[in-house]
């Protein structure tokens, strides 16, 4: 267990690292941010910062060896980077979640693998693959980039054969998959943590809508029965076990009109759609992640109010005031100086006795 | 109102002002906090430090230029100081409150001013005031020195004549006040803030007990009436409009047996009393004072959970883990290095459901 007064590394400093730090701060835990040059949101709150880009190789051997755990607050951090600090300090969670969850092939694959079903999906390398691809999956389809896919972004939606072309120079010829449109009933996630004794805590599953392809609302808990979000506790058990995981991860799904799950893709880090915990959970999964990282025991996972979660994308932050002044409404802001059109700019939870 | 992006100057590096700092951070608020050299646990999270000592003015003057307003986190900051800042900068809450709060016979003249009970009392300036104030109050008594006392120090109990002297060799001799012994039934406190707009939130009256002088718990809400906590409330607005105080107090009382009030003391900050409202409110004391010194509306002071809040002093704070795998419990540590007796370490709360 590393102690209060020791430090943890992160890599990369938006909103996630920031609230990570600020969970760290809270059990008197040091941070050290790692992130590109820039006015990052987390370098506002963490004792110590390095900014350099993740190739640089020499700091992140200096940064490796100023800290006394390292963790990831997104997937697109190199492997290569984090396999040279991993040389010389732990990494959690490992190597092996970040090369999987980096690459949406290497994910589907992984998860076939797990016997944990997903939507139909091809692989794409080229035109011929795709025109193949389609055969295969039938229409409507969606092409997403293997890699580097957030947020909407790298995917084209075909909806006839007129869409291909336009769709395989929408992702600019990148190594692709090609996936099946998926008639869901709702969008839930499993938000759950692996401490390193093995021990696992999920928080009630959260029913989660998008728009634009980027996360609106997340609603705790999903209107789901107990008996379905115990089957989606298990299929994230599944991920976690297999990969001997530790820390907070997040798992997307789909719930089909027979009660199926499809899992959608997962995040080997906290997650959007688990916000609502900062204000509905005694410990919140950014303290979940930074106890499990350090060695910690879990803590307690249980909601003593329901809640539901609202991203302030873009210039609807602008509404700041009003928002503060709604009643029960806890306000999260990102300390992002500028509102871009899709950039995450906090976030509002509104919360109501427990159901 | 101050938009997100703003700086607060804090003045102190202490647990409140850490805390100030990481309630600030939710809201995208950045902090300055200025306090003399060492390790300060606000250090870690804040944007920036300003090490110095408080009477050097040429720092307060740099410090003012360097923020948008100002605060403290401790009654004890120089008045000269902080009416240096006031020239540049709003200091909220103000001056007065300071300077009144920092002393205890201008706080119980204050008080007494405005028609609030509080416990007897006798200013004492040397050996034959305090002979004169033992007859006046009677005996046991309390000697209490004027300024720098805090968590028990510089006070001394009179239990008879015999220890006259020794109390008054205790409080070295200071400029004090003796206090008459209050039996009382429990203690409380209100926790409250006043906006720029005049609006004024309560917090439900947690009761406190303390050890060796020390808040050791608080329990929110009181076991007291519907009827008492209002009394308490409106004799905590009293001394809200007469400062036109703006930001949190915390205001310590004692509840007689037969249901009176008397005021004990006012602290112009956040205060310990109030931790528990950082688990059981969507809107903690911290992120309260923060919204009110920068002119946004308060936030709802209402209550999703009771709760226990318990002190970690000294050496207490080393059962850290075992309290960390305690269920439903929220540990708060401060990140201080050495934990020295009757320094406070951390907290822990407990939530229940709402009664």
């Amino acid at each position: 267990m590393l102690a209060p007064g020791s430090t943890i590394g992160i890599l990369g400093g938006g909103q996630l690292g920031r609230m990570l730090a600020l969970a760290a701060a809270r059990l008197g835990l040091k941070t050290h941010i790692f992130c590109p040059p820039g006015d990052a949101p987390g370098s506002h709150v963490c004792d110590r910062i390095t900014y350099a880009d993740y190739e640089d190789m020499a700091a992140c051997e200096a940064f490796a060896a100023a800290v006394d755990v390292v963790t990831f607050e997104f997937e697109n951090v190199p492997v290569a980077s984090v396999e040279r600090i991993a040389n010389h300090k732990a990494v959690r969670p490992g190597v092996e979640a970040l090369r999987i969850s980096q690459d949406r092939l290497l994910e589907k694959n992984f998860l076939v693998q797990l016997g944990i079903p997903t939507a139909p999906f091809a692989a794409v390398t080229g035109a011929v693959t795709l025109a193949r691809a389609v055969l295969q999956i039938g229409l409507p389809a969606i092409l997403k980039t293997r890699r580097l896919g957030y947020d909407g972004r790298g995917q084209a939606i075909i909806h006839n054969e007129a869409d291909i072309n336009g769709a395989w120079e929408g992702v600019g010829g990148a190594l692709s998959i090609l996936e099946g449109f998926v008639q869901f009933e709702r969008e839930i996630s499993v938000i759950a943590a692996r401490g390193q004794d093995g021990a696992i805590a999920y928080y009630d599953p959260p029913e989660n809508t998008h728009r634009d392809g980027i996360l609106d609302t997340s609603r705790a808990p999903a209107a789901i029965s107990g008996q379905l979000a115990e089957a989606a506790k298990l299929l994230c058990k599944r991920i976690l076990i297999t990969l001997d995981y530790i820390g907070v991860i997040g798992v997307e799904m789909f719930v089909l009109a027979d009660g199926a799950l499809l899992v959608n893709e997962f995040a080997p880090r906290v997650h959007n759609s688990g916000h609502w915990t900062l204000d509905a959970c005694t410990v919140s999964q950014f303290e979940q992640h930074i106890r499990a990282i350090c060695g910690w025991p879990l803590g307690d996972p249980a909601r003593h109010s329901d809640a539901q979660m609202r991203n302030l994308i873009g210039n609807s932050v602008e509404n700041w005031s009003a928002l503060a002044a709604e009643p029960g409404a806890a306000l999260h802001l990102y300390g992002k100086a500028e509102a871009r059109a899709g950039r995450k700019m906090g976030h509002v939870t509104k919360l109501f006795p427990k159901s």
